[in-house]
Order: structure tokens, then sequence, then C-alpha cells
């Protein structure tokens, strides 16, 4: 099948990407690469050296035999996108190509504005596209399961039935989400409703959980092909970011009471949950949303595990609380569907010694690449400032 | 008590700004105007003659003693809004200057990205301004009863209270939107609740129904201060509408089965709504949500009851299906919750016949005015094209 995969040179497009291109199908990759400019920007950088794009697609070749195509654009260009659909008139859409990073959208005004813009617009831009262009292909899209926030009622997957005053319906699930990153999100959820309504448009919404892990069987056939391990606070995901801060000695930081319960999922997961929904289409007009994670922790528990697992390595690890600079429940009811893809035939892998071992290993063995400057959180909800992180003057050149 | 009124310049603005300038809050209107320009790209105009604006508040201040700010700017532009909110301090902010029209934001893609990006940025930066310069201003914004949809179930202000499995939460009212427009206004909804929680701003959202009439006590002072009347499919309301076909002799055109049911009031409730708003603000940390209509009609009661008052002045007026340029039920249950205005004392003005014959005798007046060209729908929801409006190849110079 002819896919194309927006944001393909990401931390979850770039092994979707090659376990595609695997699995038979005709990938193209389209990116605009602004996340690696973000790294600049943030002056951090994955813990393990990433390659270059065309470098990327080049081992791939090399190892594989398959071609994966590589377009440069931005979503929020209609003449890049209306040009791409028509020359490539996909059968399927991965649309990773969103800011995905709460904390970064929540830094200031500027950080929020343009990551509302980027996601809401570009993702607009598909739907016209597909419609306009290739009105058959079917969007996956990926969302959050924090659209949903901390309800004391049980999530179900996109939507619930409501009796109220002797009358029922089933309706969009309500959302409560706890950023401007996870607002887009839920607007993108709403645009993508109606545009199945009106157009009759396929989709598949994806509210993923927390990715932790970064290898796949097709990035650690080369170095080359390795993908970004993010571990400072704006990018990095909670258990990626422990596994770092054990690997160096730092404490693991648990913001406020660490009751925060989310759903997780290993990142050899994602990819198998984008090739289930591809080879599963929406039918017209049918905009499904999946709960893509395989199992609940809270931050506390996770942190627990980090600890014992590093303590069978023999590096001592410390769990630190930290004023939490979030504002969110920190102890709450939660309780979330997720099995629509399991009855599509996901197998979860589910978190192990083993892959906390992996996580740690490569930690250890890139730690003289961690920036001790980046393991602590900088970004405040309440003030929309970022405060912790030396922001250097420019140098004179 | 200083009070922005963006977008004062509009339909539901100007009556706005003037009734809240007779009550004694010291008003500034802000506003860039676009309404005016979009009149030239639909080449259309207001049925009965506006005021530029610098006359229309001149008027205000010659009529009534009272001096009406005009500060000319767009929300898009932070510079702008900072300024403003340092330069006012503003105790609350009346927010309508969004793009307010379904059928506008259908009509290709470029209109419903300008609608969206408006519209959500344009918001977004209203809430950073007050959160940095005016944290105790109290925001006023008009959001629709379009943001509810037609569910199956009964429509509360806002939040409902779902009992699933056992559990109870209240949460934000799921939303089906049927128009990009009405999509932005759900966008902002879930916008400034989440900048509520995390902020503690003070917010009323009012999901206005659709509004009828143009004449308030104060427009009609003097012919200077006169309101826009929108007649024409796209910015025109629906009863206004109707009483231009009638007083032109036209079919009223209702659009497919004419069971459509939708809240509606009077332009001088909406006036007082919103003063009922600002008096009792909203408490820090609070997002109230006002379901701001008095009354429900469906689109074909309030054709018969249009042919009925053109009867009654002797005028003979029919009623014509048209196949329906939009996705929308066309039968349908509905049932509003629209108490908590009432419970802050309006005192609704419900449709009546003088109403009526009112807004019939000013499209009678005008009827020289009117472009036959404009009473027909021209934007389809499916095809997302404009279609029977004649779009002339500029002369040249």
């Amino acid at each position: 099948m002819k896919v194309l995969v927006l944001g393909g040179d990401g931390y979850c497009g770039w092994p979707t990407s090659l376990h595609l291109s695997e699995a038979g199908h005709e990938v193209v990759i389209v990116d605009n690469f602004v996340r690696r400019t973000i790294d600049h920007e943030l002056k951090a950088e994955s813990l393990t050296p990433i390659a270059d794009p065309q470098e990327r697609v080049r081992a791939w070749r090399e190892v594989s035999g398959q071609s994966i195509g590589l377009e440069y654009g931005d979503l929020l260009d209609w003449e890049f996108v209306s040009d791409l659909f028509v020359r490539h008139q996909p059968e399927a859409v991965v649309h990773f190509a969103e800011q995905r990073a709460a904390p970064y959208s929540m830094i200031d005004r500027r950080h929020a504005v343009y990551t509302q813009h980027n996601n809401v617009i570009g993702n607009l831009n598909v739907l016209f596209a597909i419609n306009e262009f290739a009105p058959e292909c079917h969007l996956v899209k990926l969302g959050t399961m924090g659209e949903y926030g901390y309800p004391n009622i049980d999530i179900e997957e996109g939507y619930i039935e409501i009796e109220h005053n002797g009358r029922k319906d089933t309706l969009p699930y309500p959302k409560m989400p706890g950023s401007w990153y996870h607002l887009t999100k839920v607007h993108d959820s709403h645009n993508i409703h109606f545009a199945c309504r009106i157009w009759g448009l396929r989709a598949t919404d994806l509210n993923q959980g927390i990715v932790y892990g970064t290898v796949t069987p097709q990035t650690e056939k080369d170095f080359r092909l390795a993908n970004r391990f993010d571990y400072e606070e704006v990018f990095g995901t909670v258990l990626n970011r422990f596994c770092v801060q054990a690997a160096i000695g730092h404490p693991l930081t648990v913001y406020g009471k660490g009751g925060q319960t989310r759903g997780f999922l290993d990142i050899r997961d994602t990819v198998r949950c984008i090739e289930l929904a591809i080879d599963n289409p929406a039918e017209r007009g049918e905009m499904r949303v999946f709960n893509q994670f395989t199992e609940q922790f809270s931050v506390g528990q996770l942190a627990e595990m980090v600890v014992d697992a590093a303590g069978k390595l023999g590096r001592e690890a410390t769990i630190e609380r930290l004023t939490n600079p979030r504002v969110e429940k920190e102890e709450h009811y939660y309780n979330a569907a997720h099995t629509k893809l399991l009855d599509l035939g996901l197998e979860p892998h589910y978190l192990s010694d083993s892959l906390l071992d992996s996580l740690l290993n490569i930690a250890i063995e890139y730690k003289e690449r961690v920036d001790t400057d980046h393991v602590l959180p900088s970004v405040d909800w309440r003030t929309g400032k970022r405060d912790n992180v030396p922001i250097e003057e420019p140098t004179a050149l």
C-alpha cells in the first residue's frame, strides 16, 4: 500500500516508517525536520546520535533493499500539500507531523500559538487534501490519551453512551486536556470528526499513551538507523528520562506526589498499532478512535521500577520529589478502555526487566552525551515561563 | 466599568457597545473592520446603510453625551493586543471579534483556514493578554449553541453530569458542531476552560442562539447609529433573511424539510445578556457557560410566521423548499436548557407580531437596496464550493 508518513523523521515516525517498509508498504516520509531545529533551540540533542534523513534512508536501502521516499515540506504550505497528494495518490496517510511536547507548548505565548497554529492548520490542510485529491485515502492520525484528561469515570475509546433525563445518545467523549499541546489534539479530533461526517472521509484517531523505549527490530539493524532518545524534560517521555537519570547517578525526578496515572506502551507496539490501523481501514464516513496503550502505571510506580532495575545492574538510584511544575491532579481515578487494537491482533510488549535493562544500558553507554542542565523541569505551567535552563547569551561572532 | 468590546463594530458588537455605554460603562470598541471588507469580497452590503466607525462614535457622543473609544487593530497581532491591555487595564472584555458565519467558513479551504486561524489564535492572544496584563479581567466570550450540535438528549449549559459504570462526574458537554466556523467556538471553549483551570482566569462563555432583529433603543436614536442588517445567505441570519425575501416578493427559502430546530433570541436580549454577564462576573478559575437564547423554533415554523405577518401587511409570501446545501439533520430532537441568564434577571423579548412587522417594514423601506443575486444559497457544505453567485471578473481600470 502506498503510505505517506507525515512526520516520518521523528521519534515515533521513523521506526514506524521502517516497520511499514519492512511489512511491504511503499513508504514516503514527509517532514519539515523542525524537530531537529527545536533541538538547537533547546540546546539539547538526542542521547543516541541520529543520522541525517538522507543517510537514514540510504542505510535502510542498503540493509533491507527497500526504498523509502523522502519529501521535504511543511503542512502549513498548501501548495506543497496539494502537490504531494496529487503526485503520490496515497492509500493511507499516517499523520505524526505535529508539535508533540506538552512542556514545549507551555514555554510561553509564542510556543503555545506556534503549537496550536502548526497542529490545527496543518491537520486541516491534510483533511482538505484528502477530500480533494485522494478521497478514498485512510487517515491514521496520532492523538493522545491526554485528550481525555483525568475524569472520575471510566474513559472509553472516543465515544460514550450517555443516558440523560430518560433519553440516550452516543456522543464524543468529553475532553479535559492539560496543555496547549494536548488541546490541539482535541481540536484536531473535532475537525476530523466533522470531515468524516460531511465528506465521508475515513479516519482512525489513535489516542496514544506515553511511549517508552527507542529500539525496534529495524532500528537496531544499523547504527545509522538509530532512533532518537530524548531525555530532557521538554521532549523526553517519563520512563526514558528516568533511565537516563539513573544512568548518570541523578535522582529520578518525580513531580509532586507521583500518583499521576497514565497509559503507557512500548515503541515496538506503537509501530505495530499503526500497521494494524492501516491494514484494517475505517469505513467511509467513519472516525474510529482507538486508545493506543497497553498498561497503566503511576509515575511513582515507574520510578520504583527503574530504581529496582538499576539496582540489579549494580547502580544505586534514588527518587526525588519535586514541586510539580505542571497543573495536574497528583492522585486520581484512572481506568481507560483499550481493547480495540487488541481485537485487531495487537500482541503487547509489556514493560519488563529486560526492556528496562536495555534502556538503562543505552543510557549508560551514552551517558557522556548527557547534558545535566536538561534533566530538571524548566517549564512552569502556571507562569508559562521557562526558568531553570540557563539561556546563554549568543556569543559574538 | 472599563470594558473592551472586541469586534464592537459588528452586528452584535455595535448595539452591545451602545447599550453598555448607556448603562454607564466606559466602553472601548476594538475592531479590525474586516467584516466591512468581507462585504466587498461577497459583493454584498447591509440592507440598512451603516455609518463609518468614527461617524458612529461621533453620533453617539452627540446623542448621548457619552464617549466610546475606538481602537483599530487585529487580535492576531500580539504587539497590538498586549499594548491594548497594558494601556486600558480593562475590567471586562467582551469578545465578539471572530469570523461568525458558518457558510463563509464552508466556501473553500482558504476560508476554512482563515476562520480557524483567525478565531482560535485571536482568542489565544486574548487569553494570554488577560493573564499577563489584567488577570482580574472578566472575559465574556461569544460562543454558539451550534457547538452542541443536535444530540438525542437534552442539551445542558456547558457541562453535564454523567453516570457511567457506577461512577459519576460532571464534564464538559460533548460537542458535535456543524461547520468549520462552529468548530472554532468549540476549540475556543476548550482553550478558555484550560486557561481558567491553570491560571485562574474568570470567563463566561455565552453559547448564543440565532439572533434576529437589528434595532435596539440606542441604535434607533439617530440614523447614523443604525445597525447592520445582513440579508444574504452567508452572513444573514434566517429570520432576517425571510423578512427580506417577503419584502421583495421572493419565496422564503427553506433548506430541506425545515424541521431544523434552533434556539433564537432578539438582538435586544443579546445586548442585555452581555450586560448581565458583565454585572455578575465569573469567579477566578471559573468558566461559566450560559446558553443565550430565549425560544426554540424550527426553520419551517419561522417561515410560516413570516408568511402570516406579511399577509397582515397585505403582502403575499410563499415558501419554497430548496435542496439543503448544508449537511445537517432536517428533523431531530432538540431541547436545550437556558435558565441561567433568566436567573440573573433577563426579561426576554419573545418573538412577536410587532417585531416581525418592524423587520418587514425595514425590509420594505430598503427593498431597492436588495441584491437578488444574494438571496439564494451559494455555499455547498459537501463540495466546499461557492456555486450560485456570479463572480464577476474585475473590470479593467
